[in-house]
């Protein structure tokens, strides 16, 4: 759905707190709808008033705790409720990431063979009890076939291949079909990464059923079809989308974060930490990444609850195992040479290089889903997907390395050539007079090998370059970590063979000449493909320190940390050169979500009145005395507008604010007033003070509103620039604010003027944010 | 000096921001003093001022941009200064962390010997070039010698020994002597750890000079002077402080950041960052740190900029590699066998203990420096810090393990018992019928030394328990990381050791049965000294996140985070439930300090009516009309209170609030106008307004003051709840808040009311905090 910033005139409402007011009435409006939250779909939650709401009822427990034993048992189990959630969430999370990696592992094999011993066998787990004993051998272990020797009989030859070749794209478009016909039908918010809509959602918006229960069902289930499909996507966003999913769930249990939406929002930034600390196996890079990339309201206490979800989850995975290599990472790697000063040339090129990659790939991706958007192409997405799936498999198959799956190929780049390394990047020329211990190769001329591994990385890149394009924002779950650090590993990986041999070829340059003698072991290439792979997902994403922490716990070694560090900086400053907005911002804007970024500053010198509404030539603004309205005014009032709220004055001619009253309180006192309290009719007063007016003994019965009045709406003059008023909503988290002059009332400012107007601005002048 | 909260009286003032007025006569105020802020020692900065006030300049600069192309060249480099100035700091702040770690090293074996060959060499230095093979004959080279062996030519023997322990305190005593002197004499700010100040500087307070030059110069030499004089206290505190006044210095050098509060603050917080960095060579935990313990206003791009000066600082120091070991980290211990879930429940109790030790030490160590305060005791700073230096010196030369530099302490008892180990704590009895890997050595029975060093263990664990109470808030430098980080490192390792010799002895134990076959590597002690100390860190400062990354960048394994965060997590919550305050807030709130802690949570029922003065016997609010007050009434009001500014309404009648004037801008601009404007006299009507007010023609002069009228007052009503009004001044920063109830002024709440009200409630209700 997409929801659009303008055209909506949703005056949102405030809260209905305690009052000192002595009326009983309305005690029927504590719990108006039992199982409902009091925010319609789509709307803004206000965090000041879920706070206050969540103090309340801690309050209440706090003071009921001191009555009796029980209670004060209740009231611990009420405070330990958020450790209880976390732990949960650890579990789950943790879990459903092991079994889907395991399902990953075994469809992804399935593309192309079967085990015979145990069909849910996947080929690493088929051949490890095999006897072979040397690791090429092992991988063709005869408990696995390929399926053209199981239904032919020969493994080998044009006819094999082409049958291999044949259902390979069959299982594919099977599996994506599969995935794009569950979530059309099932779950339709389960596609798509699913990361800009949480950064949404945290920052206080309502999508319902986004983090539903049938959308961690089919979310799961289709990852694993679309990431064994072969199509050129990660699993990396869907889990964080996934851990979310549990965290929504487990809130459900305990009325604490289920009713409020705040609350609900921590555990969720908590349950997103844990999806990226399962996803890579790195616990503190997924609550940096938390921190730094998709919330919005992170304290402290949030920041340690987050901590141990994650590390719960990963904790869990680990148990599970499905790497079967006792590590909890997923592409661990050990280097055993350090970097030079040198290097870093290089380095920061990779870093240049992800930053345009990035800016590119932005680009193109957001101007091919408005088209899929705004054309014919949006009304096929199952058609879109098979066909996707159907180029992608045909040009995948031919090339080693896009034909496995995308973290096998990550893993192998990220890898030092040791001396028992069989794959075709390490076969270098050995020099067989040498004999030196396992771990300590020197660098050695690139063999036959190494050339031929070169081109077909190189098509590799080419091809990964533009499929992911078209890939990322189709209807199944797609991640974009994986396929980004595809691309930088695959060009990290050709520029350090290219470095090693150059370094190998010349080693009289000078440049080399300190650093790289022959015969020793200098450079790193599997260290060009991690530190690439850095550089092009910081270009993507624009993360930085979270970034870094996630690589360095990848490879668990602190010493190339300054490599990370100078590509993923210098890749945030290319990209950002050419648009301040990273991938998942770039989504946000493209689907209209009222997203208020905390690291756009304003620095534009309009101030409230000319944002605020009434502008010039609009009617007034509609407000409620405190004391001459009837209830037919209001009825009226009610059915003509459909602002969320009304603020309440003394009267029209003084325009002084008493008061905010909300909507949807409004329309439910008057009802239940009508219906239960006698001598209230059409003609009757509604009073909003202590006391009842002074009124002819003619005039019907008045009605007391008081205590569905907000007596302390958040106020701003209208000379408040606007720089402020954006501070203002964006760390108090309001959804309006009345303006005033000299205590007289003059307009209102909701969410949606400020974000219309911030985009306004930006439109009018894009140089003013270029620096900062 | 004490600030005490209560009985100041400041009102503070508002940001004079750019005015829609057309007055130009105001303009000297632009610039009032051109290189005083605009603040008061001891007074609270307006963050929200700050910011307005930063935008214009970037503003400024902006729109010149477009002038030229020197002007661009200059807003680029503003851009990038932000850059520059971390760079700078990094590089100054790893550099001095590289001198005072050398300097430590010599000047702390300089109490027990003297290299031979070149006497500014450390014990280390001095024999790293010996010829001697092995560790232990290395460690009694013949160039270095003891003072007794120098000046008697004895080495052994009762004589050397009491010669020797007589130069030892000798040596301590002056060292300590000198330290505190010079602390007295150049800089009073250079004692303590400086990190609760710093807390408070970055929340918004101004104390001129704590982070000035000479402190930077003295705080240098002294802490070198008093971790060589052997007291019990690290030096990592101190480096924030540090690494705090470089950043203030590299400020001054740029008036982007010179002149405006709040940027400054922003480059003091990774400053911080830097600061842990290199007190412990781990950048991110010192990221982390800055976040989760020192910083208040901590944007993204804060985060970026800290981790990026953290990391130069961390490379710089490693370049100057003051550990010889080619480390960045301070205890690198490499472990080889990993944890089992058994060993969870001894980590745990360490957590426990670290809690109970965090509790009993603040509680005491509060204590003692509340006698200092009130008693004869803090007259005497310099007699204080000799005794003490006496006391310790005295006591810790007969121990091995308290005569060492702490931080050597920790690393030995960090470390793995290696074959080549030949500390007296790896005086395991070998099995001589087992040859095994080096790395890979068996669990053995504990020799006479292990026991021997148990019961020295023991006793430097009671006495540094005791002295550090004593010695944490003495007019000296002093941290309280390592002295904490050492208590637990030794209680670790004694359970450490218990734990291990029972598993060796009891193997059929149905605890140890699957864990610990014999002749099995199965317990690390060392492991359980990193988890101890990580508890007892954890029980004094209450950090968790940053402490377990600092832990495990400290280490390098990723294997053992859930130990440490087990340990932490316990530790946290066994010494929240006896005080939710950690060693830092505990000397903010002694000192009195004007800290409003964000992680403070405020849950009474109060209303802005109940916080706001004036109270309901004190006098009026002292209030400007906006036409009617002459210049005489101004200067009476300004001679009759010391409020910092006074709000201004339309008349006292209507009471409608229009905006706010500070005092000073008040004094000046009717300073300046008696001086240079004809006709203004003592009966001249001052007014806030666009136009003049209607005044007989006999009356003189009328004196315009919009221009330093800020319009945009922060008002709440009085019907808002404390816990709103607490959550608004630490989200914005306020300084104060006009409360009003329809339009009208009733009355200000500044920042020390709001923290009054806090500790009022707090001290009423001490239970209602324990839950959250």
């Amino acid at each position: 759905p997409v929801f659009l910033l303008i055209g909506i005139t949703n005056l949102s409402a405030t809260p209905t707190e305690e009052m000192n007011g002595a009326g009983n009435l309305m005690d029927f409006l504590d719990e108006p709808f039992p199982d409902v939250s009091t925010y319609e779909d789509f709307h803004t939650i206000d965090w000041l008033r879920e706070k206050s709401r969540d103090t309340d009822r801690h309050r209440k427990i706090t003071s009921k705790s001191k009555e009796s034993i029980w209670e004060l048992i209740k009231s611990l189990l009420d405070a330990w409720s958020g450790w209880v959630v976390m732990l949960l969430i650890g579990l789950l999370s943790g879990t459903l990431a092991g079994v889907i990696d395991l399902a990953v592992d075994w469809m992804t094999d399935l593309k192309e063979g079967v085990c015979l011993s145990a069909f849910w066998y996947s080929h690493e787990q088929c051949c490890w009890t095999s006897n072979e004993t040397t690791f090429d051998d092992r991988d063709k272990c005869p408990q696995w076939q390929k399926w053209a020797e199981l239904m032919t009989g020969h493994a080998e030859g044009a006819g094999a291949y082409v049958l291999n070749y044949f259902l390979y794209i069959l299982w594919a478009l099977l599996f994506s079909f599969l995935a794009v016909s569950l979530v059309r039908v099932f779950a339709p918010y389960a596609c798509g990464s699913g990361i800009p809509e949480i950064k949404t959602i945290l920052s206080g918006f309502i999508i319902r059923g986004y983090l539903g229960k049938w959308t961690l069902l089919i979310k799961t289930v289709t990852l694993v079809l679309a990431v064994s499909s072969g199509l050129s996507l990660g699993k990396e966003g869907p889990l964080v989308h996934v851990a979310c999913c549990c965290g929504n769930l487990f809130c459900s249990l305990f009325s604490k974060y289920s009713k409020n939406e705040g609350k609900r929002r921590e555990v969720l930034s908590a349950a997103a930490a844990a999806g990226v600390s399962v996803a890579f196996g790195a616990p503190i890079g997924g609550v940096l990444f938390s921190l730094e990339e998709v919330s919005y309201y992170f304290p402290l206490k949030t920041l340690w609850r987050s901590f141990f979800a994650a590390l719960v989850a990963a904790f869990t995975l680990r148990s599970i195992n499905p790497f079967g290599n006792s590590r909890l990472v997923l592409f661990y790697v050990e280097y055993h040479t350090p970097w030079y000063m040198a290097e870093l040339v290089p380095f920061i090129l990779l870093g240049v290089f992800g930053g345009l990659w990035g800016t590119l790939f932005i680009r193109a991706n957001i101007a091919w889903c408005r088209r899929r958007k705004t054309t014919q192409l949006g009304k096929y997405p199952v058609l879109e997907v098979i066909a996707v799936t159907g180029i992608t498999a045909v040009l995948a198959y031919p090339n080693p390395y896009t034909r496995r799956s995308t973290s096998e190929l990550i893993s192998e780049l990220f890898n030092d050539c040791g001396a028992l390394e069989s794959s075709q990047l390490c076969d270098y020329i050995n020099n067989p007079n040498m004999s030196r211990p396992v771990d300590d190769i020197p660098d050695r001329p690139a063999g036959p090998g190494v050339y031929n591994a070169l081109w077909q990385l190189a098509l590799a890149l080419i091809f990964k370059i533009v499929i992911t394009i078209f890939t990322f924002g189709m209807k199944i779950p797609s991640g974009l970590f994986i396929p980004s650090m595809a691309v930088g590993a695959i060009a990290g990986r050709i520029v350090g063979i290219a470095v090693e041999q150059m370094a190998y070829h010349h080693h009289d340059w000078i440049i080399f000449k300190n650093w790289c003698r022959p015969g020793a072991d200098c450079v790193t290439p599997g260290l060009y493909a991690m530190v690439g792979a850095a550089a092009c997902l910081g270009g993507v994403t624009r993360m930085t320190v979270s970034l870094v922490v996630i690589m360095f716990e990848l490879t668990g070694g602190l010493e190339y940390i300054v490599p990370l560090m100078a590509a993923a900086v210098t890749s945030k400053w290319v990209a950002d050169a050419f648009g301040k907005e990273g991938i998942y911002e770039s989504h946000i804007q493209l689907n209209g979500y009222p997203y208020l970024d905390v690291r756009d500053e304003f620095t534009h010198r309009t101030l409230a009145t000319d944002v605020m509404r009434p502008r010039r030539n609009d009617p007034p603004l509609a407000v409620l005395t405190q004391d001459t309205t009837t209830v037919e005014d209001v009825e009226t009032l009610i059915k003509d507008t459909d602002y969320n709220g009304f603020p309440v004055v003394v009267s029209r001619e003084s325009e002084r604010l008493i008061g905010f009253v909300q909507r949807r309180d409004l329309t439910l006192a008057i009802k239940n007033a009508r219906q239960k309290q006698d001598g209230v009719v059409s003609s009757s007063v509604v009073y909003f003070t202590e006391d009842a007016p002074q009124l002819p003994a003619s005039n019907p019965q008045p009605l007391k509103l008081r205590r569905i009045l907000n007596l302390s709406p958040f106020t701003v003059t209208d000379h408040t620039p606007m720089e402020t008023v954006v501070d203002i909503f964006r760390k108090l988290g309001l959804r309006q604010c009345l303006v005033t002059r000299s205590g007289r009332l003059l307009g209102i400012i909701t969410k949606k003027d400020v974000l219309r107007h911030m985009a306004q601005m930006m439109n009018q002048d894009p140089e003013s944010i270029m620096f900062n």
